[in-house]
């Protein structure tokens, strides 16, 4: 199937909330087939331009992370991996970022609602200004990306899983090739949750969140018995961040969990004392362009998680 | 002090095993002095070109990982940290990778012995050859750097933790500044273990272990209070492994350390079936080129760690 070939086009209201295998199909796919999902953002268009940080609690939870779907992908079966190469993305140009009470790395630490909104070019994809305080540059991709689970009832869609879902991973962009564990006859593949960018953990909770329209390509790797997800990147995956070099906090310790939180709350401290700028911004920024690391997961009893932290948003 | 100021040196029998602040100096410095430190590897010379496997269960683990050292720094004291400015590295040329039983992410399923030699250029460091399989890019860096702890007594070389010590951060290398918190008069600042190169996680336990020389400068920061090592890379960390993108393979649970567990044996199942090799070559071969991420550390009870496997290492 070639480039100037029609493509089928999954809308907005063609969603679905949590993952669910008897969800019926909104369209069939044949492998090879291309095809454009209209996503909405993670809060389902609650946030707008207007909105304040009173709005983050009046969120509806039980309508958040639409994803557009399901597709019926044909002769895909138990034990074969969907192989998802993922073509382009239309950002909307609007996005937000919140502290969600309750939710998050440090939500410990961050107990009160905070709300970031973005406005950037969607055509160029220029850096976009956190305020005053940065330029954080823009990769957008879709934060969940799955296949209906075997188990029958709904899941939520907030954890990821062995079929994917809400991976969260950064590095699904545009280029890149998603192998994933199908369950079901159909596969019933499913996409939303997309963002102009993010960091490494998604350490607040949120990412740019934003509305998008996104490309696949859908084929399948038959009887490939894939443990998990995996992908191939084109190319280099942190150039668009990594050019100014980095600060970079550590946490050790024999607690990996507590060891991110360190190295992301010695991070935030770092930029409220060299930056000025007040704690729970710091926080969303490092969420949107921060990256946890695993330094080192050998030197018995104490592991190194690091905080690595862009430079570049301050050039 | 300008670069043309003579180094005073630190020789490699001037070294020491563990950590304990009463240890006697071998060299006092002053702060914005350079000093040059030839440090062993850290087997201690135990392993040669002439190595074979069964030289890695006769390595005297009373004698592992000895660091040069320790510099007294004049003026330093509780509370200060020392800024030590990495400038330059001279490798030696051989270096050894070694899974050792008992030690690495992948103890339990790797119970056997394995070593790697690697001879490498010293001048140029263009990629080293791991056998027939890969060539990894060389970027040289010290394993274990620190200060002496305040906690009286001898202590362990092998964790890292609040002085540094063994942080195995491979980003450690020329060019990078390293804070570390002072916890003793004179800080006693000692350095080794040295790395030709070494994947984030050093997952088999060992890196391109490798004698050679360093260059750093010692300063003071008074009163800096630091709660941990931090650093500042003046550029790009990657970009030696990143030009043709990465094999990605996930783990997804609630526990970072089963999922970095999966990620990683993963992607050893993945460089054994498609680039035919043994597996404990492969785990070798991801300990010195492969980096342990962690994509997602939010969505509730799941999280996501991913293992970045460099294609270049096939180019």
């Amino acid at each position: 199937m070639c480039q100037h070939c029609p493509i089928k086009t999954i809308h907005g209201l063609q969603h679905h909330y949590g993952w669910d295998n008897s969800f019926a199909p909104v369209l069939h796919a044949a492998p090879g087939e291309r095809l454009e999902f209209d996503c909405r953002d993670s809060s389902n268009g609650h946030f707008t331009r207007d909105s304040v940080v009173g709005d983050v609690v009046s969120m509806p939870f039980d309508r958040i992370n639409p994803v557009s779907g399901p597709v019926y992908v044909d002769g895909a079966q138990p034990g074969d991996a969907l192989q998802v190469t993922i073509e382009r993305f239309e950002p909307g140009g609007f996005g937000w970022t919140a502290n969600i009470p309750g939710f998050g790395l440090l939500a410990d630490q961050f107990t009160e609602p905070a709300l970031a909104l973005w406005n950037y070019d969607s055509a160029s994809l220029a850096p976009a200004a956190f305020g005053q305080f940065a330029k954080v540059p823009l990769k957008p991709f879709a934060g969940t990306i799955g296949v209906a689970p075997a188990e029958p009832g709904l899941h939520s869609v907030v954890p990821p899983r062995r079929v994917g879902g809400n991976l969260d991973i950064r590095d699904l962009a545009a280029g890149t090739t998603l192998w994933l564990p199908v369950e079901v006859d159909g596969a019933l593949f499913s996409i939303g949750d997309t963002h102009a960018a993010q960091g490494d953990g998604e350490v607040c909770g949120t990412a740019i969140e934003s509305a998008m329209k996104v490309v696949v390509k859908l084929d399948l790797v038959k009887g490939a018995a894939l443990a998990a997800p995996r992908f191939s990147t084109p190319g280099p995956v942190t150039r668009h961040l990594d050019g100014a070099g980095y600060e970079v906090a550590t946490g050790i310790g024999p607690d990996l969990m507590q060891a991110a939180r360190d190295a992301v709350s010695r991070t935030v401290d770092w930029l409220c004392a060299t930056h000025h700028m007040p704690a729970e911004q710091a926080y969303m920024l490092c969420s949107v362009c921060g990256d946890l690391r695993i330094s080192e997961i050998v030197d018995q009893p104490n592991w190194v998680v690091s905080f690595y932290f862009p430079k570049i948003v301050f050039a």
